[in-house]
């Protein structure tokens, strides 16, 4: 089975981009041009889902069949699905394309419990998760696009590892920076992480400082976006 | 109106699978060869929505039509609707067969708190609910498709109950037994439910040992799904 | 820019409207011969968002198109989305007009907690909000169709405030009331305004007195709906 | 098996109804406060189907499920599907509700021929047929919401004939009046087909007195809709 | 009523672009950066519909409301809808915008007629036509969603036209010129038509001369895209 | 670049195949148990697209993402759309799975040509083509969900060629045998396919049998499914 080894990006990317919100992080993609990297249809799975950033590992299922076997193939370690909650390194997050696939839960709570074990840094699916419950008490980030009690092989069979997947609607490749919080999923190409993450906390910060501001009393009008004078004042700023 | 009496499972095999999960059910009727017996897009109302099982009693309607009447027709004990709400036996599940409309609330506060006055042990629907907020208050188990607030006069006229009945595409006939918890609402066809409430509490003692295992550091190669020599082990258990 | 100063009902009219849930009013409007005024696909940001009763102030959007410009425009006070917000007189909803796009956040935190200082009292979109984690934490209704990332000018253009819109399949027009619970978003045109507040709440206190009876172990029948004799039971109810 | 004797209209009013377009029926129909009578997604099978108008035989189908039995259902001649086939009475419209199932095909060309040769006048379906490059070849009016080569026990289990159903989001009724043509199709309630066919030729020698002037010239300002000017006028056509 | 005279194209560049396909086009705006110029969902009317290009005269509706009036309301020749069918400038193209509904028939045979007679060039749209049968046999261009019977106003409600309107997704401004053919309908700003009608014919030919060679059996490895060399043979083609 | 060379089946197997529809290939398919073999929403382009059965080449994309290039990625012919068309093997059938893509067009008619002219059997697509009008001058069966304008690289980008793929749904695999009719495209499982094309004539035959008694007058009972009277009639038959 292929697992290319796909150098990712230096912890210090992945530490900038987790100070700041994925609304951030799409404007930012937005100023260097890219306007298809927020997927559509995939939320945190319950309210108190944590927030992460990590690189991707991905996974890749097509519809089953009914000629293609039953949960017996489950119990091949080199089946990819099983393979990938083994493989997906330590610190990355595993992307689960199922084309959208909403009937099956792709992964449900033991899956999701050998991941956190493993130090697998969260799960993201465009398809359903199952035990969805049992999932909610596990503290790890869980996001997709539905929950479904049937088993995956029900509606799913998988068929790669680290191949580039679409899910959500959006191109990922092995290695690329997924980011997850209350908005939603969003993909950081590998090459332009490093720079999101230098430019990203200043947005963020410079958005504190409007937000302080709106509080007391200012208008949006020359504030947001910034004019030449509001960016002055915001030097003096000391939030 | 017909009203067919229908028996259903023993108070026994309804306990035994309250026992496990919707996840649980789905695999068992998978094992026996049933893979479409789970609702899409019917969810529990809200975060403490209640799990449970119960048998089916069934309400179908069809597309309200402007010459059929208006909510004058809801003061007729006779309407299948108001009927099945003072019908549907102790202990059973009222099951709504809306065909999937989600722009009206095909039952609201009053109906569901006399649903729980009455006994009945659970309401689901492909369709939306009404006074929503309110019926949140209600400690009774509600699985829907959405919420909305107009009536369901406005978009659903009531026809028959206790025939056979599609419900979030699935087939569900009286009796059959209809089981709910966070990842949704699955159906047991009647005759099965005997024995999926056999086999399904060692299928879930088992998943609780394989997490015990799988918490302890195991992979779960060779656990999950079991092998001869996992069994083993098991079987010394006594979590 | 066009901004017609638009006459709304009177604050007596809010009050009473206030009282009663959107369920109530869908029923006042549904006897009066208004099936569509419901908004499909629009609901509470979270599970603590507010009620709330208020003058439609509205905004249109169309799909942004790559040569309408980029993020600059935002920095145009005369730009209708910024306008919008500066400009939604004291106790008006904004009512944000997207064609039901889901992909972009046509509001973030800093919009909200701008309409929240300056006296504005809810925004409704049939579009999706980015900072919604941070939107969590403002006091004010937000009821929208999603979360999404990507900000306003990936995917809309704002084009013109104060002109009849559709949101959530539904036509609003500058100084419609809105109202908005946790069953979702319900228009009154204006000039029925007055009558819909004079008769909701004589519906809503005769249900409370139905609950009661129901809670008391009444059947529904020839009490919901009302009968004569039901009515004159109730006049003597002290609830 | 149940199969009430419903008495239709006369075939005057048949025949007379034959001489108007849908669109003018939709018409005549929302004059009398009648909006929902127009099935969505149904659509004539080819460019050659013929128009017709005959009432409604109505066959309901819920999702097929796994224990429901196979192909052998159909050797039963009361299954309802085959009951239909050879019980639509003559000049009736076989009217099949699948849910708007269009991934298998309801009826093939066999079914279609039976229906033809027995003498039935058409028939409809929100679900989808197969064979249908053959049914083409059949001078007989197919409508339906698709073409789906799989056999209709992979997706449907018919359960009853002659009762109310709902077809592509409309009430039919057993004797309801359905017309078909370009447009797709529209259902006459059986108490209101008198009237309509009263009124709509009418309504239609008018609209071709309209195309006429159109042709010749004219404004549609003053005369469509018809003012009492243009209605003196008409009075001397003789188009 | 708002009728601002927008000055469009030069009939040389409507002439020019009449020569080349809607894929042309979108390969032209796709180089100048624009990629949201096809309009989903909007395709001809029949077989035979003829292709066209030709500026926007917009027309833009909201949902309709019980409350905002009946049939009557066509009969003021200041309604936008019939209003546009008289005033969209010969040569225009009329452009409906109806916000997706596929439920009603914005326009029917008559006012097409009528368009036609006027001298106006084709009328697209993202709703429905009704009297579809009768269009087919008019000789007028016309784009659209669907076909269905009901009227307009069953569904829609016109309140301007000359603004800037969303329609297959789309934003279209009035004067942007639209070009329509068997692929569907897509929008050129009006500012990039003169450029893009000098840059398409030459493409259009280039492809040509590739389909020649291709026929003659070349790869197109090489050929298409073309590279210096594919460049240089081309020049010498007298196709 | 991999394109593993997978031998298929005889050219007897595909001739036989070849004298039955997809709606009798269901029928095979469903008796030995597989329900998900036909793809929804792919239909043949146009009312004179020839039918066809070939082996499967396949094609995978994922959606497009800005930093992935432009055009000029097209002129690589290692790029994995440009490879297929040059690649997939005499008497196969190009399988170019989408994810459903319905806004670019995926191939256009140079491209359709080339396959042609190469010897390609046929060219089927869960997305759009563009330039359709000239497609439909080519003597070459294209099956697809629709047609658009714009060119593929502004919706997708092709990853890989012979890997298994979802394409309408369903599971295709290299090697696997496609046949496409006016019903739409369905796919045998390769070593299902010697198999069904022994049964497959013979129910098309019988099938033929039971439509000559219906024309002549016989009911379906009895007759259609088979009875092993009817059986024995047949043998005789010599139609």
């Amino acid at each position: 089975m292929k697992n290319t080894n796909v150098e990712s990006v230096e912890p210090k990317t992945i530490n900038l981009l987790s100070q700041v919100t994925t609304a951030t992080i799409a404007t930012q993609l937005y100023k260097k041009g890219l306007k298809k990297c927020y997927l559509t249809g995939v939320k945190p799975l319950h309210t108190s889902t944590p927030s992460f950033v990590a690189p991707a590992y991905t996974l890749r299922n097509i519809p089953m069949r009914d000629d293609l076997g039953d949960m017996s193939i489950l119990a091949n370690p080199e089946y990819p699905q099983r393979y990938a909650v083994e493989k997906t390194p330590i610190g990355h997050c595993l992307v689960n394309d199922t084309g959208g696939n909403l009937i099956a839960g792709t992964m449900g709570d033991i899956l999701i419990e050998r991941l956190r074990v493993r130090g697998v840094t969260a799960a993201i699916t465009d398809g359903a998760v199952r035990d969805s419950g049992d999932i909610e008490t596990i503290d790890f980030p869980v996001y997709c696009g539905s929950r479904a009690a049937p088993a995956s092989v029900a509606e799913l069979y998988a068929v790669e590892v680290q191949v580039p997947v679409g899910c959500g609607g959006v191109a990922i490749f092995p290695g690329d920076i997924i980011a997850g919080d209350k908005d939603g999923v969003i993909v950081i190409p590998r090459n332009l992480a490093e720079e999101i993450a230098e430019d990203a906390p200043e947005q963020e910060r410079y958005e504190r400082y409007v937000l302080s501001r709106v509080q007391a009393g200012d208008s949006i009008t020359g504030l947001y976006p910034s004019t030449e004078e509001s960016r002055k004042r915001y030097q003096d700023w000391e939030g």
